[in-house]
């Protein structure tokens, strides 16, 4: 399997992304880095000193003589500037020539990039981003959507609940993961419209392990695995829990190994799930860590064939439905 | 003044309600309490015992034979109980015996309570709940709905933050105080079709000084004094932030001076704004410290005359709008 990387995205572009690369290749972490080959895409000559550098060989390089940045307009950037290392990377991506793509830099050309270069699978309405739940008990669970749907429709949440289980289940390793829908109460009938309509579809989801309503105190308790909501509350939420990490890291309490698990250098980026191949979108400021993590990710949704089996998933519910 | 106090509601009632008396009444931390009279609600003979326990004297007792438990259904329970705790608080408070009505008892019935025996301010469209946001910097914020409006209109965020604003300014001494929009990302046009619609009318609102968006990392930092956002998204945030003081609790890190802050029973309990009358309702588990710091925003309520100056603002508003 070939990943793509782009080793211009990021704050620390491109040291960053090829120090992320050498601690994927050659860190004990990583047991299937063997088989990966890695695509380095960005400023050809910059690359090639790093990876001498760092006695990097057999990284083929792609040279991309520009770069997206971070404040330009996602979809005229993608448009005017072909040869950026994200519109290459796609490209890239769309004709075979990598399995995966990943990329720190300007997060709204990487979304526009996965919905129009790489498309939807089919019956999936909403493509969707979501972000990794440190659980109390030392699992991992999956919150989503965290930005990319502001409004959401019931029909939504009830596919971000099928997509956030496939993930669950063969990238996290939780068998039968328990969804939650978050909401303002426990109880059936509680929360907004949205909530309420909610409900009952993830109730009769034949698909999903549905263990009903999570409120704000549940995000890293036991009580559900994957966790859908809107993208505007998944938002707010990702953003404040970051924060927390922020504040402990301020008030001197961050190298608490649960605090340690919120730092986003281990999340591993965000995959974009409901598109037709593994796409997966890091942090501005990530380091060498981060994107070891995240060509790990990208390794795994591969090697699962993840966007496969959400493809059958939703042709099988397609068939179940117009039964 | 004369403040209410159902002391059948909360966990330990009623004796952590008795204890919170004794601490306001003696405490050097609240200056105005010899100005206060307070009227104990619920159970006379378990109250009497209580008093003389703690060698108060001077309380005034309203009997209440009947208690509404945390169970019930909020309008059922106010309907059959009308010999409850709280329906007499309630009762009092609408016929001008006390100033204020506090319970830490069933919030449901507390909050049809305030809505139908009180009423909203005239021009008020939705009553609200707010919450602290302790800031970083040693000061006060406050976020607002936090879950009584679930599904919110434009015009009701617009409101909270004429609301949001009089409380900061007069209770929480926050000159000038700044509004922020909860949004996804800062630039005006962001968010979901509540928030991209709201923005345009606290801009143009001249009774308040928005300062834009502000994101889930921003809650307690200083870009805002009062946060406004759907009671869906308020609600969310405030039970993640209160599962952030137990897991602090949990990790051995709650000591901290600014983690202390988040503790329930510095907040005081939550204000229902925009009706007629000061209604304070107080978490299940209020203790003795957290009723002491209810009384006094209670007494606060009171003193500074809030409710007569959020009515005297929503005139004002009217008449502009009218011109």
């Amino acid at each position: 399997m070939n990943i793509g990387i782009d080793v211009m995205g990021g704050d620390f572009a491109p040291l960053e992304a090829i120090k992320g690369i050498h601690e994927y290749l050659t860190s004990n972490h990583f047991p299937n880095s063997k088989q990966v080959t890695i695509t380095a895409i960005g400023n050809q000559s910059a690359i090639e000193s790093l990876l001498k550098e760092y006695q990097l060989t057999h990284i083929p390089i792609v040279h991309a003589e520009d770069v997206i940045g971070y404040n330009e307009h996602p979809t005229k950037a993608l448009k005017e500037k072909p040869k950026s290392s994200i519109s290459i990377g796609f490209h890239l991506l769309a004709t075979q020539k990598i399995d995966a793509f990943i990329s720190a830099g300007n997060t709204g050309a990487m979304l526009v990039g996965a919905l129009f270069s790489i498309k939807a699978i089919e019956g999936v309405i909403r493509p969707t981003i979501a972000t990794i739940l440190p659980k109390l008990n030392g699992n991992t669970g999956l919150l989503l959507d965290v930005g990319l749907n502001a409004d959401c429709k019931p029909e939504h949440l009830e596919q971000f609940a099928v997509l956030g289980s496939l993930y669950a289940q063969h990238i996290l390793h939780i068998s039968n993961p328990k969804v939650g829908l978050l909401n303002v109460g426990e109880e059936e009938g509680k929360g907004n419209i949205l909530a309420q309509s909610t409900f009952p579809l993830l109730k009769s989801n034949t698909q999903i392990h549905f263990n009903g309503n999570v409120e704000g105190r549940d995000l890293f308790n036991d009580k559900a695995d994957v966790i859908v909501c809107d993208g505007f509350t998944g938002n707010v939420v990702l953003k404040l829990a970051e924060s927390f990490y922020d504040i402990a890291h301020q008030r001197n309490f961050h190298n608490d190994s649960y605090i340690q698990r919120f730092h986003y250098e281990n999340y591993g980026g965000t995959p974009v799930l409901g598109v037709a191949k593994p796409v997966i979108i890091g942090h501005g400021i990530s380091n060498a860590k981060a994107f070891a993590n995240m060509i790990d990710v990208a390794e795994k949704m591969i090697e699962t064939e993840l966007c496969k089996k959400i493809e059958q998933s939703f042709q099988n519910q397609k068939a179940v439905s117009t039964e």
